[in-house]
């Protein structure tokens, strides 16, 4: 039996060959995230970042996920290894998928309140998106259980010359 | 001496004039955000986005305010209370700010890795962006300080009828 | 004591004269778009429709509204009377505020099933926007009031020739 | 004799392979969105939002589908089944198609009376589209039968923190 | 009693100040454009179109709409005379007014076709929108009157060198 | 000898395989659409519009077709039959095509006067693009020959709730 | 050996296969538009106009190209023949290759001053891109060599009715 | 007697007041851009350029602009003298104006062939459109006057290192 | 005499109010941007980001520049001081002025280069725009002087967690 | 085992097949640009952007990059050489990778700044990006390594004619 991975939009057609491997190796084996997260050391979202072709394995991850999920090293190595770098951003904007749209709203409507926060308690800078870590956490409760995302981002002060 | 709030961009200018008095009110008396939210009862970043008017006081919360900040509770009730309500969303997009940039890089970059781990994690649905609390916490770091940035809300699973 | 109109966003201010003064009227008074539109013989949601200037109020309809509100009826004849037609169409899309865009979200998500079954059920043609009742119900709920929102329109059959 | 799903437009080239079988069975079938609903018990516009991709099957439904249309369920099961997660949103807007974007319309003239009234019956808050349901009735009419077009969602208020 | 020009939308706005003026005094005198083209001696929609800026009145049509209306003509020549030229082009495109939408909704629908059955009937070439003249005709018709829109353009074969 | 169809833009690339057919079809035929409108008892515009793909054949219209052209009709029957509806709207806007633009320019250089005077002559309402009949024919002038293009469509009042 | 014609940008995948199949010509032959219109009996701009599918060949100049550029006729007259009309328009504006760009770089600057002088020099009307040529010449100069670019069109002045 | 500049769309109020001044100059005094340009030393087409805020007076060009058209000269300095720079662009694009948008045509329909003649006849770089001159010349024909539009552009190569 | 500024372009109408306090005076003593840097102790191009609010000064270079351009410090301060901070981002993008289009067109060149030989010299990671200095240069040459332009920014390799 | 060129963005699909083959055999040859460049005497910068299609190598580039990387030279002669001419302009703006992205926001940001400052080191002109020459160096430092990107283009005053 083949299991293949399926969309209505863009993303999966965008990402490169090796990725669909990735994500076809994942299904068959009926693997979450956060298995792999854990056979490689990382965090589920860092992990799944990947998978989209967001963020770049190190030979050691690559050696990992391909043990886990019974791939072959080599070919993952040729596509995803050296010579390769990400092209960051997956998909159109804004995003039409209700679960992205909620996080661009988020920018559109707290957007401003966080800028004037962050300058308030830090001066003028930025908080990074690159030495910035993201999770995702589930919180039980009653009424109904919530997300928890949480980005850790280091504040970079403006140089001034 | 009079103070007054200036931007070279667009939000400033798309603020209905109470809100405007509000800011004006704050530079005025040199208070944060931080302050003014202890007085209110409520988060800084609740607050902020009050002042944007990208959130509703109530009653009570306008009463606080003008008398934390010296202005006339009336003409504020007047303008922001019960006829009133926030039509959300400020200043373009992709925004041009680095620091709004940046929150918008993180939906572009990490957009798709959050909506597979809430898939696998709460299933079919979406993290609500509407019963949803926003936070801005400083965490001290010998490398540089970070910003750690909080979303907390409701997991909704899509209705099927 | 003044009322006056605020708003955040540009749908106001994109207002003629005379629609800023319906409003201000009804802040003034205090009064809901239902006990207007109970006044005026008409729904709720025609007259707020009407009010944003997207609708066109009859001579009579005009003649109820400012004995209502308490408005010199020659101003608003002047202004929005016979010579006087509405340009449709009230601010950016996509919208940004949220109970906008759940329409239009609604649009993306649900639009070709409901395009897909107004053909089977009808034929090929289109559910009228012009010829359209739009009415909006609260419906009581233990797990939390719903919205129900009808859209009631004739069907047009294509022209063939 | 083949059936086939044509359409001069965008929507049925981005479904992924799984979705158009639906369709191709369908069509070969000669079922109605409403037949397979019935088959499914299910209403008629979720069935359809599920076929373009807008929804997920739970594996009962897929079962019911697979067997009320002749398709192998392990096929769908490996497509459509617990690796998938729909990415909502389909076709460019704003839409081209008249029967599209007459809902469009309804956004743009409607919108802004139909957020007025909500906030006037609700409170500050939005009417959930993902905890809304979504029906298409034909009501006749002497002059023409007409479409009754029903969102029926939950009221959620914005949080304060 | 004064009479004044409303919009809830952009045209108005961006007219320069004659034009303002022009539709005021149509508006006091109650005119219809009609009204003011058989005064002129010419076509309703070309007059509609000089009053929208669309097109350079000469000055014995700029005399006799001033003697109609009522307005000083010295002052309509110094605004609209000689040294004016149109900038033609009014309001964002798509259209969001629906009587505007429904003539661009022709053009998605109809333009291809259109297009094939003028190189057909006339070869490689435009139907010109410069050497064309508009006109509505009202049609009466016991199921509801029709709107006659006819454009009649020169043809302009393609010059080849 | 093969004939085929070809383009330098993306038209015929969105169409589905029926209708690409179809323009094959007649280009081997060398037919005209006005030949094909004869043999189907409609005019050139409509069946234009149908081979793009705008409009829906009727059975018997189909069995015409694929008599005149040659073509097999179960085949047709398949792909634009019962189970097919257009998805109205080619290509993209503005048009770059010099013949699509002059109608586009004609919105908008003459938009906002068609309107005043369609809403002069009729009311509040709209000239309807569903209930409209389009058609082209050649007007000899000694100057040069004139197109000229009617739209004749019903006038929709708008509804009052 | 075989010659192709690659580019890194759109506008070769968007030709028509008849289109590419010539250029496929010219670069095997070693031939510049210059030659090829020589040949044809044209100038190199129009020439090259109709390789990039903005321009029709009449059938005398199919045959000619085809002869000069060693093609079977018949396969051209069936692709770009009587039943093929252009579809003008190539590439994504604004343009981003540099030589693109500054020519639309002088409409951005200049537009308006040759507007204001055409104006003058013609009255209201507008240079006509159909009854246009152009031309390129080489103008030799010390301190580097000058692009000379020609646009000459018919002058169409508005109608009036 | 006043004489205005006015205009239906948004070039002139983007101007700064300085070049609005020049305008209203030029209308009191009748002048049209060619006389102005003889009294300059200048050519037409650049003058109005210059009166568009698209170029740079040099102060001995202020002078003579004073002089012929009566206004101070120190007023002029003070606003596009030394401390001025051009901020090149003016309106919308594509733009709406029909004269204007057949220029914008002319990059669309025949951009490639220039490019593709510039390379061949003078390899890879580019037409500078900053050491460009720009004119406009009539030319008298039995059939229709022509406008005849030069750009004489200096071509220069691409740097490679 | 009074100087003021002057600009066919947006840039300067987004600014705030203390802000074009400072062009004026700049522009009232003639001074040059290195002027005011010498004056300040910084860089001519942060000093001109700073003028246009795109940096923040400190108290002590508000004290120094509105000492060297005559301008009274409290005012200053009260606006541009302690509560104020910027909103990065001026004008449309892609810019229409040449200046900035060269710059633009620079990432649309060279940006995939630039990018890869990043990633091979450095690793996955960016170049900071943040922790950036940018300067500008003349660089005399006998065929023509050269700008230099350079921004040195500190290499940000991405987290991984 | 084959090495190839993988990339989850779109630039590598606008590629020309000759420029996928010099990116698999770099890729092969485990080369840099770095040695790439000093094969064929160029800088690092100008071979990337020649391998990414945004530049043309001349007959002798192309014999070193064929003989370093073991291509066959008739086969690139054949594809890069005398026939074809770069279009450059890579991918989509604005950019979403984070590389991209910055070198944009260098634009948004101290764009003005920029400008601003060659207008008063060199008066009313550009910086050539045509005859520009970029480079890239790493500039080691104990707080974390530096970029130094280096843009050194000829000024080009503005022609006045």
């Amino acid at each position: 039996m083949s299991a293949s991975v399926s969309s209505t939009s863009a993303p999966y057609s965008e990402l490169p060959a090796a990725n669909v491997k990735l994500f076809e190796a994942k299904a068959r084996k009926g693997a979450t995230f956060d298995e792999i997260a854990k056979a490689v050391g990382k965090d589920e979202i860092w992990v799944a970042a990947a998978f989209y072709g967001q963020a770049k394995f190190a030979p050691e991850d690559l050696q990992k996920v391909s043990e886990f999920l019974g791939l072959e090293q080599a070919s993952l190595d040729a596509e995803l290894g050296a010579h390769w770098w990400p092209n960051r951003g997956l998909g159109p904007m804004p995003p039409t998928d209700p679960v992205l749209y909620r996080l661009y709203e988020a920018v559109l409507v707290y957007g401003h309140a966080i800028k004037a926060v962050v300058h308030e308690k830090f001066g003028d800078g930025i908080m990074s998106m690159i030495d910035c870590t993201v999770t995702v956490a589930k919180k039980e409760h009653p009424k109904g259980d919530r997300v928890v995302l949480t980005f850790d981002g280091k504040f970079l002060p403006y140089a001034k010359w």
